[in-house]
């Protein structure tokens, strides 16, 4: 058979990686010497399963950092078991994967908003959260890295910093107006990243596990991909935060640190790759292929 | 229904396209605007259609310009009716789609070759072929742009020059050796374009119509993405070039010209969308986000 090099999630290159020379490790090489200390384990009370089958999960975090009031009002709503029973309404080829209550009529917890103010942005960035550039030309931000393992586009290192729309990443739909959104309906991009959505709806957090589920979904025939009728539409049977499973069937879900030494060396040589197939090795990257990766513990 | 607004292949946008200003047209205005002399009519010796099954259509266009060999090749097994009742053979989430003879045992018709020297790049660009730049930054090229519709990294106007993996764009495999693929396993893009491929094997055209059939598939448990067992294989009924279509039935497909003043148009409204939707037109755009349109008349 003939090959390519894979990419992907958890993407473990099962090809006899001949360096190069004999001091290049390949970026499997790195992510087997990594140590857990280099490893972050995601937030149970912001992070979800959303149950498409009793076999297809599909396993968000929530970006609390970047897009708090969202972040929350997604919490609450997983919690209260809200999204059980609603479907993915809409797949559009080579842009998003599109789910939550499409007529908007479902009614809401006590104490929650239909609708919440804009989070395009951070105005300013918190002297606290770490950045890590990825070398090289960004063709829409300025500045591009990775803060606490989340795709950044920034204007300075004082801000304005925002989340970009990768392959994986989750946003909250909205209508018109930039207050119109409101975490009822969420998308996940499944195409080459839309990178113009960026600062103009809010990115509410990122897939780090299932995405062949939402990806493989069969396209809508309708207006911007949206299922024409109700039967096409793709049931959600669950959405559980976490910290609500039992101990004993709660995944440990980590992500590499991308302040680490080990995503340092890992992007490095996904710049650079060291394999013997390779023969012009990029000497580049861009944000979104260089988005870390995830592991089951 | 909130919506996020779309992009695809032959995107209408069917949203009320309400400009920021009266003389902003909107990239579905531009189109709909354009002469039929802004659009190029695909080759129909370059250019086939395979059937996945009686309704799943995939139009695959060459390139000649770039990749002459494989392209003769393909259109030779193509019309010999070679890739009927091979099958797809790998779908790696966020990275390709691949069909062929995965065992590379089906006898070739005769004069063909099984494998074909490698046609990475141009290394110069001949002065006949047109080139017209995407305005601003590349992540992977020092000059990235459109050449008669095909997305195109360069060093330099005199070269080298190659292909760029975009969503949609189609390989050879190879193995190890750069001159191990002959066109018996071909891959297309599924996902965020993995541009580190670029010049590292051969691109030898695009996917026109039908990518939602290629990415929309299950994808495969095996190392890779390939699929474990055959009987997980998805069968190609049949692969034939349009002009060994009857008259009656082969379809007239166009590519919007990118070095058409339309184009150009299109370009800039992508640039900086005009729809209200957007609160901050990004006043940028990547090199895979600007593949121009494709219609069928």
């Amino acid at each position: 058979m003939k090959y390519l090099q894979t990419v992907g999630l958890v993407s473990i290159c099962l090809l006899l990686a001949l360096g190069r020379s004999a001091s290049a490790a390949s970026s499997a090489d790195i992510l087997g010497q990594s140590p857990d200390s280099h490893w972050r384990t995601v937030d149970p009370q912001h992070t979800y399963v959303m149950q498409l089958t009793d076999k297809r999960m599909v396993l968000i975090e929530l970006a609390p950092a970047f897009a708090p009031r969202h972040a929350a009002q997604i919490a609450a709503l997983v919690k209260s078991g809200w999204y059980d029973g609603l479907a993915i309404v809409r797949v559009n080829d080579n842009y998003v994967t599109q789910w939550g209550d499409a007529e908007g009529t479902k009614p809401l917890p006590d104490g929650l908003s239909r609708t919440l103010p804009a989070e395009f942005e951070l105005p300013r960035v918190p002297a606290d959260l770490p950045f890590n550039a990825v070398p090289g030309r960004d063709a829409y931000a300025p500045e591009a890295g990775f803060a606490q393992g989340w795709p950044v586009g920034r204007q300075s290192a004082r801000g304005p910093a925002w989340l970009a729309h990768c392959y994986g990443m989750v946003g909250a739909g909205r209508d018109s107006a930039p207050d119109s959104g409101g975490a009822g309906e969420l998308y996940a991009v499944i195409g080459h990243s839309p990178r113009h959505l960026d600062r103009n709806i809010t990115v509410v957090g990122r897939v780090l596990l299932g995405m062949e589920y939402l990806a493989a979904l069969p396209r809508g025939d309708d207006a911007m991909g949206f299922y024409a009728t109700p039967a096409q539409r793709v049931p959600i049977l669950s959405a559980r935060l976490l910290s609500q499973l039992p101990d004993a069937g709660r995944p440990v879900v980590q992500v590499l640190r991308t302040d680490s030494s080990s995503y340092a060396r890992w992007l490095e040589a996904r710049r650079n790759r060291t394999d013997s197939w390779f023969v012009r090795p990029a000497g580049a990257i861009d944000l979104c292929n260089a988005m870390p990766p995830v592991r089951l513990r």
